[in-house]
């Protein structure tokens, strides 16, 4: 991963491409990366859709090796959804293949003047860009089907649905999954869009002849490696709630913990939440033939997917996670697996973020194009998605534009940007996330949700106000350095409880790099890499009265707790002050 | 003008009515008046369609005197279309109705909870708030014609069409002129979408048994007033091209200038733009017994207005205003004024701002919904928005959002609200206001043109950057003066050109109220004003990036000068260094 791959799609003559060494972003991976490049290259006053904007793809600092759980993969770009820089990652296969190719990144710049669209192949033998116009408007799972038949199965695809050729900000770019299933989605922030706008369709990853990635020291990293799995082992967490019923565990908890946001945040508590309950969908997985325990990558010892299938036993989706269980199921009134999963296989397929897409639909409810619980309503709304009709339009733009041209005062965006699957007035520490990331509403970016709900990594009372900003602050710096190894975010329940973990990650990374990272060394690399957002998040226009909730969570109390959400501004604006 | 009426609509047990002291706004008006309640009143942070938001109606401070020109009336609030402060004003009957009154401002605050819709009629005995559910969805002339069944002609209008009542972002508020048309609209802004939040449909402004306000010094202000109504008379542009044409006299002027934005600002000429300029359009009206030559309230002496009739001599439409032969005209590559009127025509019934919706049309067009150049196709856009689908409601959220679903990259929108007439790439001064003014796109903040084209009040080159930062921060100053005042903005073309005729305004002013105005103190109101209004938008988390023009217009030179907008950033941001 010592070079960098530049494809300009702009080019006179058609798409060039360029090799250029890591330089300065060697040894860096994942999140680190793309935020970097993008905060270098791209003015963040561009049009998120325009030539000045750039797709950034980056492998972690330890995908393509031996270490485990590194599969995730990095895509960054100017969002436009929420017109802030953008990292967004997925699971797959993508990361590990494109790693063992060796490029630290592949950046895609410029923008065709034609309406052609393009492939791009990526191997060791170098980059190839074509003209490939009989894939236009293919759906992932057909599109994917179709580039098997003439790459086939030894390859790592990243593809985009007719949602994101249509430049709707809700767009997802899809990585294939070990079975080459188009499942696992950089899903927030429109970078879709940005992929179509490109005009580019679809990459196809091939690391056939490609090595495994050889560490500085094998043995040392051999041990950490070691190490780190078993921690991982022997976390509740990761050893046994997440491969057993995958984050869909999540339901029940959330549910006690009042937390859960039911019908568009008009309650904590959802009454069908037992029937959509990790428990519930596992045992029903089981029962059809699917699986409840799988994994996404290669090397992945956590397990936390699975396969839902039909009453017949045929497939239907991979097993739809929590947030999007939430996003279709509770946050709609929807108690239904069956419904839910095949509004996941939809959003895969159409290739938007299954959390906007369904937070979305729960606003269109609010509006009143379907009543909360219709379920044959909620599928016709996507499916207006799909074919691409105005309303489809209106609603693959995201929850924050459904909400303006329907005329609707409360929507739970950030930034423009959804709010994932837990309300911030029962649980702050989450509200203070979502407000200050600079990613837009986002759960990922700074999970409170360990130590105020799952009492992992101490004990933050949920409820009230204090503490949640230092709890966030070190959730978010931690996560900008995890986002960068390339590791599942996963691993954090593990390190944040059990510091020989943590160590475990610190001696990988070492043994790998030669280097002589320590604790203070990850801090100060998350650090770096919030400040590179928040710096090019201030230059596109974003102050402090950007990061606050929607006005609602303010004013309206929500049941059981009754809260609103309180941590006061002053508090809100102190997360960066370090 | 000693009092003000607040009507909270949210009230428990229904709309509360208050009366109370002008206290600190006694003596202001208009502009000044709306912008310093809701800078005082109203959370820049809110939801525009909340009840948190505030829709302030404030006469001039000179509006129900025997002073010409003097019928502008201002609405303000905080826009759901650009989230900034708004003030958007309108001629017609309202103004001098709601002065002779006495009200200084009308506040409507809060939200009722059900679907209820309201009137509200204001007279010398009081304000009455009554729940008129027969006026769902009735657009503005069926209204208006509904309404008169009830209030007679004695009176004048304030109304809302359905598309404030579906909250669009585009939606307007109609005023009547003389003769009951709903013609007269506070247009920018998304103003009828916060009157539709608060289910108000109508106001009816009663002055039966009300004189005209009585100035200190009667006989100064008569003699004053005849200065200010010989200054208007003998200035050209006053005097001469207005009363003849309209505003329609610019579309020649503009072509020839090569600043005419034509089909979505991809050229400064339209080849069509003699069939539709004011010279044919007043030509044509007079042949079907329309008229050229009108007044939209009385007391006007310019007489800019017009009626355009059909070719059997029936009423089509208002003489459609300059912005808006543009918008539906040349923008969209249509040179057909027949279509055009039809147009105008619908945009008032509906109510939405003309300019907004022109400008979206041809966005749309860009976006393949039809061809640029189809009459047809442009009607029948505007038609789903009158009929409320999801086509409609997306083109009735407004350019922006427009772009924003359909992945238009090349939108030309300030703050979200569409550029008026005049392209700032040949016409650099007015750029400068379009990117700095704290409404958003718009040129009467500014109205450059006058120097850079007219050459009234001077020549600046339109050319060059030089000078236009100085230019338009001074018509800003002015013009947040003028729109205080109640003065029609045409004034400040002899007012710039002749300094009698400015003196003979202050003087007008100070015979009225008995005070010593200095042209200084006119600066320094237009002043306070912008101050007010810059403040609130920075406290809404507007900064100097939101400052500027769309990027294309950096990037991409124009026919016939081939020329970009090249006034640097540096010197955008000393726009309001005073």
């Amino acid at each position: 991963m010592d070079k960098i791959v530049r494809i300009n799609m702009g080019a006179a003559g058609g798409p060039q491409v360029t090799t250029e060494p890591a330089g300065e972003f060697a040894g860096l991976g994942g999140r680190a990366t793309t935020s970097m490049i993008i905060g270098k290259e791209v003015n963040p006053l561009c049009h998120a859709l325009g030539a000045e904007n750039k797709l950034v793809i980056a492998p972690g600092m330890l995908s393509g090796t031996s270490g485990a759980m590194s599969g995730r993969l990095s895509v960054g770009c100017k969002s436009p959804l929420t017109g802030t820089i953008k990292e967004s990652n997925a699971g797959g296969q993508a990361a590990q293949v494109l790693g063992r190719i060796g490029y630290a990144a592949i950046i895609i710049e410029g923008k065709p003047a034609g309406d052609d669209l393009y492939k791009i192949h990526v191997s060791s033998a170098g980059v190839k860009v074509e003209v490939d116009n009989s894939l236009k408007l293919l759906d992932n799972y057909p599109l994917i089907e179709k580039l098997r038949g003439q790459y086939g199965d030894k390859v790592a695809y990243m593809s985009i649905g007719s949602a994101g050729e249509r430049l709707m900000h809700a767009a997802s770019i899809a990585c294939t999954d070990p079975e080459l299933r188009p499942t696992r989605h950089c899903g927030r922030g429109g970078v879709g869009a940005v992929m179509g706008s490109k005009r580019v369709k679809a990459i196809i990853l091939d690391d056939s002849g490609c090595k495994q990635r050889a560490p500085h020291d094998p043995e040392a990293y051999r041990d950490a490696n070691r190490k780190f799995v078993e921690g991982l082992r022997k976390h509740p967490v990761t050893g046994e709630g997440l491969p057993a019923y995958g984050t869909n565990v999540l339901t029940n908890v959330l549910n006690e913990a009042g937390g859960y946001p039911t019908r568009n945040f008009t309650s904590g508590v959802f009454e069908g939440g037992a029937k959509i309950s990790g428990e519930a969908q596992a045992e029903l997985e089981t029962k059809r033939g699917g699986s409840a325990t799988h994994g996404c990558h290669r090397g992945c010892v956590i397990q936390c997917s699975g396969i839902f299938n039909d009453k017949d036993g045929n497939y239907v989706s991979k097993q739809p996670e929590y947030e999007t269980v939430w996003s279709h199921g509770g946050h709609c009134g929807i108690d239904d697996l069956d419904t839910i999963a095949k509004l996941d296989y939809m959003d895969d397929n159409i290739g938007v973020d299954t959390i906007e897409m369904g937070v979305t639909v729960g606003v269109a409810m609010t509006a009143g194009l379907c009543e909360f619980g219709d379920r044959e309503g909620a599928i016709r709304l996507v499916e207006e998605v799909a074919k691409g009709t105005p309303l489809g339009r209106i609603l693959g733009s995201g929850a924050g534009t459904t909400g303006k041209v329907f005329g609707v005062e409360k929507v739970p965006v950030v930034k423009n940007q959804a709010l994932p699957a837990y309300d911030p007035r029962p649980i702050q520490g989450i509200g203070v996330t979502y407000a200050t990331t600079p990613m837009g509403a986002d759960h990922t970016a700074g999970y409170a949700i360990a130590t105020n709900i799952l009492k992992v990594g101490g004990d933050v009372d949920p409820l009230k106000p204090e503490g949640q900003v230092e709890l966030s602050r070190n959730l978010q710096i931690a996560t900008a350095a995890i986002d960068s190894t390339g590791m599942c975010l996963f691993i954090a329940f593990a390190i944040m409880d059990q510091p020989e973990t943590f160590q475990a990650l610190i001696d990988m990374l070492n043994a790998f790099y030669g280097t002589n990272l320590t604790a203070d060394g990850v801090v100060a690399l998350g650090k770096q890499v919030l400040s590179v957002e928040r710096d090019f998040n201030q230059r596109a226009g974003f102050t402090k009265a950007d990061d606050r909730l929607p006005r609602y969570f303010y004013t309206d109390p929500i049941a059981p707790h009754n809260q609103t959400f309180s941590v006061t501004d002053e508090d809100l604006d102190s997360v960066f002050t370090w």
